[in-house]
């Protein structure tokens, strides 16, 4: 088998082997088939797209390229959350403890990553005395204990994904739906569960601007899922202005245990409580119209906070510190509504930028995190303003910092004399 | 600028612009722009295609990426020729000195290179005596005394398209019209001359399978000389068999001798006198009918022979030489007729792999040729023949290489009952 000839293959639209991709992962990661012979296969992909057992063969093969999680010692169903990616997004830090606290087991590893704030495993970090590197006989405790625990990545996880990655990066071959699939699966399937529910967001903050694209990514996906013999539900859900009021870390985790305590904002809750009920749903098998009054149930009742805090304290945190406000960084700015009128479109993407700008989040691997740094919205889409109303507070580690990214906060909104259609949160379900 | 940037706008399919395109070619050879983007971005024109503005601008930077030739020294124009290669085309050593007996000037320098046999300097190394390794001045006045030199090429030209080929080799994007044609025209701009005839071969034994495919080259590359300025003319001819009917070396001299002095085989005879005809009319612009006459005059005379014999004489070699047999090697088998029939079909590519495999070609670089060494053909497609007639004679070094050779050469042939249709040798010309 050379990679040559698979190389033409995908060029000229056939379909490849699962052997022939196997060969080209384990190429990759070996250094056998060089760079330049990779990158000019993912520009094949590119413009030939993949047939569903052509991105199932391909997803398992980076899934196999390194290791695989081992969560066998833990009895029952094991259920992850992924999103797609999105601007204040903190779901996970609610939808994971109301599925717990609805019996599912949630062991749930993530990513620092680069974003427009930390990872899930960053913003943590803003919680007192909690730690998110434990042992792997740790995690399994916690688990077993709340049924839930929230660590960083360990181990060699897909690493052919890491190095396609990376070329796709300074390749102009990012936005390719069978390889953002794949490269999303892979993780999933290395990770160990037995299903998943995905978070695919659409919109102005989002890797997906359209409804339609983000459609076919999740249905890729489930197909991937189906295929591969995990279960998969996604929700394409609406990444068109920010989520909930918050854009940070600490910030973003004091919202989180808000609606945990019933007091968020409405569209936080209704997505999370969403992404619960489809968890919960591929672990028992329920319908998910009984999941969802379930989840509401754990939520409401407390029940969901009370597991989150249990899981705090088991991995070393201070549980009272999740009731009262988060400190944020000293230096403050207001950002005024310029006209009176509607808040007609939120660049929200920009609006991440601006977050990046406070500190809030990487720009490189090695960038620490100000995990105070953030931004509080109080005007969001479709809000009716007077000139002067407060619209947003940014909070940074320097006054200098303040200026450029109220600047680009302002850039990024527009006004209009009469209100903007507001889209719904949830836009659609994609189950197998 | 970003090599990134440049390469999402090829996949993107927009145009890239001249500067755009200098940037990238001065990266390829600076190693600014790594192999990986390099890559990638030749598969993004495998698929978009390049505009001509684009493939001009292309053909331009990669011209300019070493030496250009200074032939200002010799008066009046220079013309060179080009063929896309194919089996048993000797036609330069025939056309060139016709057109230089008809007052056009020829430096021609040729390279070595992979084929089925060698190339044109390789091929006159049979000639005793003869050098190919000129100095610049030795060139000029072996031109100047005699209208033409054939020299090998020396210099650092066109290095860009050197590397670019290397990658297309390896990422199967050899084959793209718009790198083929820049490939060729940035080696022949580079080269010095005025003007170009190129002989862009269709069939079984040429790069293009196809007419269509080789009209579309030729269009192109003429396209590509009137934007760059200098003169081009293109024949599209036939190369579904060999042409003539010797394959090899010293074998291919002495056919094109014994053509210069009035008996060679009717092919040869018809394609040298049609590009040598176009050779006289792009330095003479006068119209291309009454080129053809010059140039059957200069043949018929043994004025294009006389010319020959000059040049030879001047670079070392021994005239006389050229009227008598070549020494062939010693080793040969002959291939005679399995049945009664016409023949059909010459899979034309095959005959030159017959020619590797006696000796007479390199397949790496650094690899002999055997200048004895090579087929005489006796039938070709359309000629009936009875069973047991002589079809050719092969000639190697060895035994032990005649038998495989053989059957190759033998599996190249279909015959059938009835005479197959036989394509003319000139299908079309292309001019500005």
């Amino acid at each position: 088998m050379r990679a040559y000839d698979i190389l033409i293959k995908k060029r000229n639209g056939d379909e490849l082997s699962e052997e022939e991709l196997r060969f080209f992962v384990k190429g990759a990661i070996s250094g056998e088939v060089p760079d330049y012979q990779l990158s000019a296969w993912l520009m094949a992909v590119w413009f030939r797209g993949m047939t569903d057992a052509e991105t199932t063969a391909l997803t398992l093969a980076m899934a196999d390229s390194g290791d695989r999680n081992d969560l066998s010692a833990l009895p029952g169903h094991k259920i992850d959350k992924h999103s797609t990616g999105g601007v204040g997004d903190k779901t996970t830090l609610v939808a994971v403890p109301v599925a717990a606290a609805c019996g599912v087991l949630c062991p749930k590893m993530s990513g620092r990553g680069l974003g427009h704030t930390g990872g899930t495993a960053d913003k943590l970090e803003a919680v007192p005395g909690f730690r998110t590197s434990l042992s792997r006989e740790e995690f399994f405790s916690v688990v077993q204990k709340c049924g839930m625990s929230l660590m960083t990545q360990t181990g060699n996880i897909a690493p052919a994904d890491k190095k396609l990655y990376a070329l796709r990066d300074v390749t102009a071959t990012v936005d390719s739906l069978p390889l953002i699939a794949s490269s999303v699966m892979s993780k999933k399937l290395a990770s160990g569960c037995d299903g998943v529910v995905l978070d695919v967001k659409a919109g102005s903050g989002a890797f997906m601007k359209d409804f339609a694209e983000a459609e076919a990514l999740a249905r890729q996906m489930v197909r991937i899922g189906h295929l591969a013999r995990i279960r998969v539900s996604a929700l394409i859900t609406d990444m068109d202005k920010p989520l909930g009021l918050t854009v940070g870390n600490a910030i973003e985790v004091e919202e989180a245990m808000l609606t945990l305590r019933g007091s968020g904002p409405a569209d936080l809750r209704e997505l999370s409580l969403a992404l619960a009920a489809e968890m919960i749903a591929l672990s028992s098998g329920l319908e998910v119209a009984s999941c969802r009054k379930q989840a509401e149930e754990a939520l409401d009742s407390g029940r969901a906070f009370e597991t989150f805090q249990k899981m705090v304290e088991l991995q070393g945190g201070d549980p009272a510190a999740l009731e009262k406000p988060f400190p944020l960084s000293p230096c403050r700015m207001e950002l005024r509504a310029p006209v009176s009128g509607y808040l007609n479109r939120m660049q929200t993407e920009e609006i991440g930028n601006t977050a990046v700008l406070l500190g809030a989040g990487r720009s490189r691997k090695e960038d620490a995190i100000d995990l105070g740094a953030g931004i509080r919205i109080h005007v969001k889409t479709g809000d009716y303003v007077e000139k002067g109303a407060l619209l947003c507070e940014l909070f940074a580690a320097r006054e200098s910092m303040l200026e450029p990214a109220v600047e680009r906060y302002r850039a990024a909104l527009t006004f209009s004399e009469t209100p903007p259609k507001v889209r719904p949160i949830i836009f659609g379900t994609i189950r197998e």
